[in-house]
């Protein structure tokens, strides 16, 4: 059975709405959670959602970091941080993996810490499929690595790459360099450069540059940036959508005679299908367990949809894949 | 009457789009246009969209620039090029500003070569709203400079700052940084330098960093960033807007006896509004002319637009007061 360690604690709504989540999670997906973080704050969220049978475990964590920590500090500072308990865990053998809607940040150095980055790995990155548009396009770097050099792309491709195959069984997966022209030489400097990089590399499939516009509809399965353009862009995707049917919901009223309710319910399921919280967490690729991150802002349900990506993860066995592919590429 | 120079040659549907943009614009708006390019093809092009008594001039050109040229080189050994002739008459006084769906670098060569830049400004950049969803939002720069120095995206403020004050009619603007995180110390090094530039700048409205799920709810007025993550924001926003609304389409089928030609309608005309044609082209600030440019795949509708565009820019003579403020700034 598939064991995930959640920090309770981190998040704009932790404990209750991770609890909650957790609790669902274990229930709908048949896995089983060991919610760490403060005993009595865990019990008392606990006895609302009533768990009954579901394997729940409460592992006491007697300390949280918070969002505005410097990571590397916190983390080294506050061995008894919850996420530093939930990384001991899966270190130890106990979980498969770690989920956190806490501080990015600290999550990325816990990890690092306590059980390490894949040989050949120089910068672990988040991945997340581009919501229900493109379901099997992956983007990474998500929102991690700020600044990169030209070979963290390249890595960045090669994981994408085997998370898009195992995981999201794309076969042969396609890679698109995220720029703002189709010609190799258009992009900044970092991006050129890896263009070179990723046409030279033999083991993956180089589809070459890819534009905003053009990624919905073009047939690349990876696309690959640095983090600060990938969380702008992720972000600015939900924003959109967002905007957008608010928009369209703003039509109806003016429309005389609509059978609203019906029409009201598929955009609905449309918003519902589009939202981050539907996949809950992006992937932390390159670390040597499965690590999972999600927005400060998540809500129960990204909780619980959260656990959901990380079991299709877990249960892929895309690490030992990964391990072999980047060790060779050294 | 405002006096446009239009680069006939320039872009993918060239001459033919351009010139039936064109005239449409002289017709729609009341403006001058001459085009500028071949001779023969322009003529071809006019008798299809018969002028009439329009005020739609024909300046000889002998050469182009293509996509792929290297834009320096090219307008520098092509003294005949649309673009060139075009500059030119606008150096030289006969027309007020040039419009172009041609070469992006190749404008921006060639007007600063004929008029050159406003003191004060290191590198002009393009500025665009962003589209319907939010009129009074604009994002600068939004696909020239892709690699920039903390004080460029400082002056990139302030520019945006007058070009929404003066031409947009925003009154007293606020600025907000691009970045992937509200607080200071988010973001690369370059977007964390520019925080705290635009933080103690005293003659900017600065409402600090904004995110990109936020930046459509937010109240600024002008979203600073770098031409490459500005190309990819806006472009990606346009993807968006196009796969979303078709997935909003693929539902009505699916509704029965909906009155569907009148949703249509409307979900026709939310497309149109907030399709980047219904603005045309970027207004590049910080040179001594107005100047703006479009996608190379822009059609008719966009020249008309664009042309719209050029024609407010003109006519609030926002150049003089960007002029005066961005030498106060040296």
């Amino acid at each position: 059975m598939v064991h995930i360690a959640v920090d309770a604690m981190g998040g704009d709504h932790a404990p209750a709405e991770i609890v909650a989540g957790a609790v669902n999670g274990a229930r709908d997906l048949g896995i089983k959670v060991s919610l760490v973080g403060d005993p009595d704050a865990i019990k008392a969220e606990l006895e609302k959602a009533s768990p009954g049978d579901l394997i729940v475990d409460l592992i006491p964590a007697s300390d949280v970091i918070r969002f505005n920590e410097n990571p590397v500090k916190a983390v080294r500072s506050k061995p008894g941080a919850s996420i530093n308990v939930a990384c001991r865990l899966v270190a130890d053998g106990f979980a498969d993996g770690v989920l956190t809607m806490g501080h990015t940040g600290a999550g990325l150095v816990s990890a690092k810490w306590f059980f390490g980055s894949i040989q050949g790995v120089e910068r672990p990155a988040p991945i997340v499929p581009l919501l229900d548009l493109r379901k099997d396009l992956y983007l990474i770097d998500a929102g991690a690595n700020t600044e990169v050099k030209p070979h963290n792309l390249l890595q960045f491709a090669r994981m994408g790459a085997v998370y898009a195959q195992y995981t999201g069984g794309v076969n042969q997966p396609r890679i698109g360099l995220l720029s703002i022209g189709s010609e190799p030489n258009k992009g900044n400097k970092i991006v050129r450069e890896a263009f070179a990089l990723l046409e030279a590399a033999e083991d993956i499939n180089f589809s070459g540059n890819i534009e905003g516009h053009d990624m919905l509809a073009s047939d690349v399965n990876v696309l690959v940036c640095d983090g600060f353009v990938g969380n702008v862009l992720f972000k600015t995707i939900e924003g959109v959508i967002d905007s957008l049917l608010s928009q369209v919901e703003a039509i109806l009223p003016k429309i005389p005679n609509l059978p609203s309710s019906l029409l009201k319910n598929h955009l609905d399921n449309l918003r519902t299908k589009n939202d981050y919280a539907a996949i809950g967490v992006a992937a932390l690729l390159g670390l040597q367990r499965p690590v999972f991150i999600g927005h400060g802002r998540s809500k129960a349900v990204a909780v619980r949809n959260g656990l959901a990506t990380a079991k299709r993860m877990i249960t892929s066995n895309v690490l030992d894949v990964l391990r072999t592919r980047m060790e060779a590429c050294i």
